[in-house]
């Protein structure tokens, strides 16, 4: 029996997935046991109910489970890093059932500096899927602590976080721009205007017009209820205007979103007020990287890899 | 029996100051009485036993006080306005004790939109304070809401709000940049990083370089400890420098401080870093703007300004 099981264990979430022994995904699991949300029994029980009923196969994972406050604290390797280089580097752990899981360590940036956990392996990943953007591209992932990660020759050359996420989240939850007093409602109207505030705020940047959002309440220029997508706007927009202010996503090199759709759904909503037509993102990019990496680190044995090298 | 009675009402403060009949500030008094925590018998209860003991005179509130979640809602009047504008614009409202207490209006910038309460009172007071300003200054009002406001003429031209207290208390409280698990210390050193950080951050800003906070935490470049400082450092920086890209604070005009002393003391020291030289702040501009307001809405005689129009 050959194969491999792949876990992609971050903050707030697991999910498992089988693979065969020529790379085909057969099966996904998941469950809400982020490393800050282990059920009773920690990781070992984790591991061993999201497994459960699978063969005995190497086991690889990426994420939060190797960061200090994971499983293992599994070091940071320097950017540019390839999945050769991931490969082989992995760590590892013995389990409750005294067999082996291994870790895919995450990737500094020293000219931040900047760290990911997880994301590396979903680069691995979606290069693996899209050969063609390996040689340069930049990729967006989005979410808590997006990412914009620049690609060149196959390695993660670099890359920056920006905590819109986060930011969105503490400020609609604790800060004055959440009291408004209403249910908020969907408004694609009032993303797209703070989204275009973000864009025109120039080299000030959209931190001078966070206040702006609970101003233009209070005018009567944008109804309670749709100050959420507002907010939501100006700071996706700021992680554009930033980002490309930056220097990333230069316009000569394909601009490609990794995750879930609907979060990529509102950045593509917002590129294009950035006059950038964003492709559909990348799924799964997280279970191939870990089947790429497995596969580099000699875990499991690569018959599509090992017939092409031929 | 002239003078005023000057109450300076804010979210989280309420100060009142009695003057004499000549514009002497006689007496302070403060209490933690904010409009967002009222003692017991609420707005009548606050006013009755702070002013306990003092004669009757004619009262001048400025601040939240005058907000839609204050006694009475005040308009906002639109920038440009000067003294003789605000104060011929004074609203009131009959207390318990059957007297009056005079507002203050808010002032709005159309072209943010962007509001503030309170803060014009100190611009007026910090105008009669130094009349020198008053032609063309850029008043910086660090806080919760910072404000970078302009002079012009004698008139408040126009003003920007920072959320720069706010997001430091949120990022703290809050955010993954607050889970260092160490007691903050005072590291006037972290403190230049941050700001030096956002200073240098360019056009992209320092929101793209928040996470660098953690980054630095987990590389060991950055004591737990240090943490706020170097946060605070990074968005009091990226208030400077933001506030600079978005053309206010030219380097044509003074750009003087209004404040708390040590807050303003963290201000200059950014300052610095911008090759910036801040004076020490204006103190009690609350006070003499509330005076000065009276004065121009005949609330209280001003022997000293006829004088001087004689």
């Amino acid at each position: 029996m050959s194969g491999l099981i792949a876990l992609d264990w971050g903050t707030s979430s697991l999910r498992a997935f089988r693979f065969d022994g020529e790379g085909r995904l057969e099966e996904t699991r998941a469950r809400p046991w982020g490393i800050r949300h282990l059920p009773e029994g920690g990781y070992d029980a984790a591991l061993a109910e999201i497994t459960g009923g699978w063969p005995v196969l190497p086991r690889l994972a990426c994420g939060m489970v190797g960061s200090r406050n994971g499983w293992r604290e599994m070091p940071y390797l320097d950017t540019p890093a390839n999945a050769a280089q991931l490969g082989g580097a992995l760590g590892s752990l013995r389990a409750a059932d005294g067999l082996d899981v291994h870790l895919v360590p995450g990737l500094r940036d020293p000219f931040g500096p900047d760290v990911m956990r997880g994301e590396e392996t979903q680069l691995i990943g979606a290069m693996a899927l899209r050969p063609s953007l390996a040689e340069a591209a930049t990729f967006i992932l989005p979410g808590t602590h997006s990412k914009w990660a620049e690609v060149r020759d196959g390695a993660v050359a670099g890359f920056r976080t920006l905590m819109t996420g986060e930011l969105f989240a503490v400020l609609r939850q604790h800060s004055i721009l959440g009291a408004t007093g209403a249910e908020a409602v969907n408004d694609a109207e009032a993303f797209a205007r703070g989204v275009a505030s973000a864009r025109d705020s120039g080299a000030a940047g959209a931190l001078s017009r966070l206040f702006s959002t609970r101003a233009l309440m209070l005018d009567g220029a944008l109804a309670p209820a749709s100050v959420p997508d507002y907010l939501s706007g100006l700071l996706i927009g700021e992680e554009f205007r930033a980002a490309l202010a930056g220097g990333l996503g230069g316009r000569d090199t394909p601009l490609q979103p990794i995750g879930d759709a609907a979060l990529c759904e509102r950045y593509r909503r917002a590129a294009v007020l950035f006059d950038i037509e964003l492709p559909p993102p990348i799924a799964d990019a997280a279970a191939h990287g870990l089947w790429r990496l497995a596969t580099q680190a000699g875990l499991v044995h690569d018959a599509f890899q090992e017939s092409r090298a031929c």
